[in-house]
């Protein structure tokens, strides 16, 4: 048997331009020799819908959009592909979270996914009710154990120190296993996390092995909205070695024999990844399918002369192309001669349009226009807000005028301790970086940087800088990087007290005020743009704190 | 046995806080004459606690809350009180919503909620186990089933159109009634919607009548972030009427005769309520609880002459005093001399200060400095958001400098349609009306002016204009608020499609064209500040969207 593995990107809710897109894999499948062709999860109207799946208009597209699939279908091919499916029973969750097998026209079977994951950015439970019994798909001659995503993750090893990793009472392959299935499909749209491409490949690896038997997961690819998917789908072998991967971040569609992955002949033990390179590239196809997705191509961002923005600028130009960027350089009284120089000389390179705007005139009449409410008080940190909203205002016209969108260039850090402006460098209708810690930043420009030299040295090497005051350096009122960075991490992906910080060995008064500026930041974040999720705990929709509170 | 309803607010996380409150009631409740004294979900920590529940030291600190609880209880006071619990059990989620019995120094049983509510604004499946093992609670002779919120939930009655009556397989108060209870407790933390007051009375008298037991429900009072709690606990009796229900809108402590309320003399059937005074007195404890929870009182706001802005200029004022206000009117070259003038009438009325800053010189000035990237383009809604920013800038400069949180008044309607700037007169700390439709808005208006005249009747009688533009009007752009609203509510709260909405009587093209507006605006509203929530579907938390897609 041929099985066919196709790793798509998908509209949420282009149902019409899904199918198509489907079906044209199918046929090329098919002309490749394939007997079966298999999806990702909730293919047919892209993942995640969310709450579009609590109207009833959207989930009848969904069913149509299926049926319409099937009778489309070559004959004597089958498919296996995710969609919602009505809950017939009376009671419980109106909807499940299913896999369709299709064949000459008809809808022939579906699979209903079990393990259900509500945490971090998932909340399947909201929509859907878990399956209960088992059933196996008879195909060919051949017995398939098919599930969805979630349902091989039963054992899944966690980063975080207060979770868990058996998180659900069922074991859904233990239960299909019984029927002596020849192979397991898993279904999938497992989103990116750079530092858990690792753990992804053991989960179907240790399945395979555990259970002997081939796993064929597709993944979905490409980003919707703050998720990114980066395929990567994975043919495990019986022995536990991976038979293929799929491309990473790329449509691909992969044809493989059973018996040859049946046969396993030692297959890749470990895949390697570059870290760096993966945040690279999926930051860029995070920017790119914002873009396209939404009907925009042009992209505006101020690039101040630090390192946040020239990584931005890189990304996005990698993205959209040089040609779609028009970024504006915004100095005031206090910035230094080599922030517009840098910037003008990174633009050159990569032949971005900028325009130069100064705020000083602005800053100077909004201080005057103040006086009434301002009355003597002496300057803080209002003055530097300002300097930070005329920019936002200044990015934001051009946006308004010319229809591009305002990328953010926020990083996780300072995200994380609230150092940055709300409607000033916190605006922006994508975040780059707002998952991507300082340290991180750097290494993304040295990365960026590896042929030739697209960030300007100086960028790299000089001490950060807000520059909203005189001489003002992110030292001044931030630990070193490295130290903030880690403790950061430590607290927010990993969930480590304050007292549990302090005994890996950092400083306990600082580690306390790094949380409390986390911690009172929170209405801040709230309102940051969506930002492109890279780690395993990003600031966004996984990450819900309450704002008003005392911890 | 005499049985105390303790109603009480609580802050997230404020565990000493927290617990002196509960212990000062069982004293009240205690020289009352109580012997048991009830208190509301999750109350140890206060509700939502949200992602904290993701963090050891936060349920660490709750149990330890709970244990020095019930050794600081004076003798012989049964107390039931919501908090975590660890999932001893090595599979599942590592936590239940339980509640605790103690008495004498000890915690002498728990009880764990067994359907977790999962949709909109509720996540509980994120964090807790579902409960599938059921025992009574055995206290001075009297059998007692301990029932938490969502377990008397199993059949309730939806506004949406595409969501379930019976959410659940499980039905925890059959389970708990064959061992023959003498009375059902409910604890809950159950948030506001002015419309559902009466399904939720009907929920309590409706499992009383049909099981033939009183039932007390108490639930939590106040408001966190965006959720508003009524308090509104309540004693249904076995007939089927309400025997008591306490305050709405602030705390308070009941205590009954369990005999009293058993004679079940007819009590009332039906409470009725004025649905635009639920939502003032809501609004302005949301807004109260946000900035004392939060150690804040002073706030700011912009005064553009509107309807808007002068009823939440009039709520802010009930909530936080109006020596705690200082507002600005920020005229520009196209507003109109009764914009300024009836705004200062309104602050001169409820003696707030204020200051008037014009923006016309600043707008000129972003023009001029905009030339190089503007060009000659004619203006457009470019130059209207440039505005709005400005005034956005102004009040945030007010707000940073002196310590006031800015109030957003923008209504659900407007929000609705993405009419509104983003950093401009969409920024704030808090919405105030955010889930107000613009027909409650005038209704409040009228409600707010029952006694006197706070808000000058020309506001209320104007048409609507954001005064952007010359002669500018709503009604240029939008239909009239009362079709609009109806719309509008049909697609959001009801979830029906444009077909089924023009079904009801409205212009199909013009449906289209209002649906259309609230899709290519999920990207505002994803960042805009927390909306007080008094709709069963509120923008914010409860309401996920993708903002990436075709739909």
């Amino acid at each position: 048997m041929k099985i066919a593995l196709a790793q798509l990107n998908f509209i949420v809710g282009d149902f019409n331009g899904n199918r198509s897109l489907i079906l044209h894999h199918v046929q090329r499948a098919k002309a490749g020799g394939a007997d079966l062709v298999i999806f990702s999860e909730l293919a047919i109207c892209g993942y995640p819908p969310l709450d579009l799946l609590e109207s009833g208009f959207f989930v009848d597209s969904c069913i149509r959009s299926i049926s319409q699939l099937a009778k489309e279908l070559p004959a004597d091919t089958g498919v296996v592909i995710g969609g919602p499916e009505y809950n017939e029973k009376a009671e419980g969750k109106l909807l499940y979270n299913s896999a369709y097998f299709l064949l000459n026209g008809k809808i022939e079977q579906s699979f209903r996914k079990s393990l259900l994951p509500t945490y971090d950015i998932f909340d399947e439970y909201r929509y859907f009710e878990p399956n209960r019994e088992f059933s196996i798909l008879e195909y060919k001659g051949k017995k398939i154990a098919v599930t969805i995503c979630e349902d091989l993750w039963d054992d899944q090893p966690v980063e975080n120190r207060f979770s868990r990793e058996r998180l659900y009472t069922r074991h859904p392959l233990e239960e299909l296993m019984k029927s002596g299935p020849d192979f397991v499909i898993n279904i999938a749209a497992s989103p990116f996390a750079a530092s858990r491409m690792g753990i992804k490949q053991h989960i179907f690896t240790n399945k395979a092995k555990k259970h002997q038997v081939p796993v064929f997961m597709v993944n979905q690819v490409g980003a919707n909205t703050e998720l990114i998917f980066e395929g990567g789908s994975l043919i495990a072998s019986p022995n536990g070695t991976v038979y293929q991967q799929l491309s990473l971040f790329n449509e691909d569609l992969f044809i493989a024999d059973l018996d040859d992955v049946k046969r396993s002949t030692p297959g890749t033990a470990e895949i390697s990844y570059d870290r760096i390179a993966l945040m690279n590239d999926g930051l860029a196809l995070g920017v790119r399918d914002y873009f396209q997705k939404s009907g925009f191509t042009k992209a505006t961002l101020g690039m101040s002369g630090g390192i946040d923005s020239a990584v931005t600028l890189a990304i996005a130009t990698q993205a959209l192309g040089s040609e779609n960027l028009h970024i504006l350089m915004m100095p005031s009284q206090y910035s230094s001669d080599h922030s517009v120089a840098d910037s003008e000389q990174m633009a050159k390179t990569l032949g971005v349009r900028y325009d130069i705007l100064s705020i000083r005139e602005l800053f100077d009449l909004y201080r005057e226009v103040l006086k009434p409410v301002f009355g003597n008080r002496p300057e803080d940190v209002s003055e530097e807000n300002i300097q930070s909203r005329i920019r936002a205002t200044l990015l934001m016209a051009l946006s308004n005028k010319h229809g591009h969108i305002l990328l953010n260039t926020s990083n996780k850090s300072e995200t994380a301790v609230g150092y940055g402006t709300l409607y000033g460098d916190m605006a922006g209708g994508l975040s780059v970086l707002g998952d991507v810690y300082k340290v991180d930043v750097y290494a993304l420009a040295k990365y960026i940087n590896r042929h030739q030299e697209i960030i300007p040295e100086n960028i790299i090497t000089k001490p950060p800088s807000a520059e909203l005051r005189p001489g003002q350096k992110d030292a001044d009122s931030l630990p070193g990087y490295d130290v903030l960075d880690a403790i950061l991490e430590l607290y927010i992906e990993k969930r480590y007290s304050a007292e549990q910080i302090a005994e890996e060995g950092f400083d306990r008064k600082l580690t306390e005020q790094v949380i409390r500026m986390v911690n009172t930041s929170e209405y801040k974040r709230y309102q940051t743009p969506p930002i492109l999720r890279i780690s395993s705990k990003a600031f966004g929709v996984g990450r819900r704190i309450p704002i008003v509170g005392r911890y």
